[in-house]
């Protein structure tokens, strides 16, 4: 990225899930990661040491985080301790997320 | 805040900018701070040795950093270095924004 503004539509896209977009843009600690999954898409349980908050922009997603699970609508958010497993779902109409994560998480550069 | 999801009717309503609101969440390392401002509410020029993310959730703001600016829409976002200058003013319709600080911002707990 270069400059001060955040543009996704200019960020270069990636699909380390298939079927999902991942477009990251990142400062000197934090990245920020958009993630567009289609209707039914899944990011399976994981966990990683980065502490991850986020926002889901557009449609709705299940999410479950540490054992508990809840759906999320436009504006609603997480902040997922490192360490601790968690998975969503889009719903029916897809889901579109902004993940922030600190540190960054090298393998989405 | 408690547990792993963040919705922001939940959080608690500051003013440290009269006429804005800030509803704030963080983890361990990284805070998520909610902003709704009013049509051509200001956040005058200032600067802070925290990392500051963002998006634009609502509106449209014109957001400049670092003496250039950029009028902002739903889904487009920054990242600004600690200690560059930045000021905001919202547009005709307002703006509601998420910005993401690392460190937190301890004032606005």
């Amino acid at each position: 990225m270069s400059g001060y503004f955040v543009i996704p539509s200019e960020l270069k896209v990636k699909s380390p899930i298939p079927g999902s977009e991942f477009r990251v843009a990142w400062g000197e600690k934090i990245m920020l990661s958009f993630v567009r999954m289609p209707p039914g898409g899944v990011v399976p349980p994981h966990n990683h040491p980065h502490e991850q908050g986020g926002i889901c922009l557009e449609g709705s997603m299940e999410f479950t985080i540490g054992g508990e699970t809840r759906t999320l609508h436009q504006d609603e958010g997480w902040m997922i301790p490192g360490g601790v497993t968690h998975s969503v779902r889009a719903l029916e109409n897809g889901a579109y997320a902004m993940d922030i994560f600190y540190p960054h998480r090298e393998e989405y550069k």
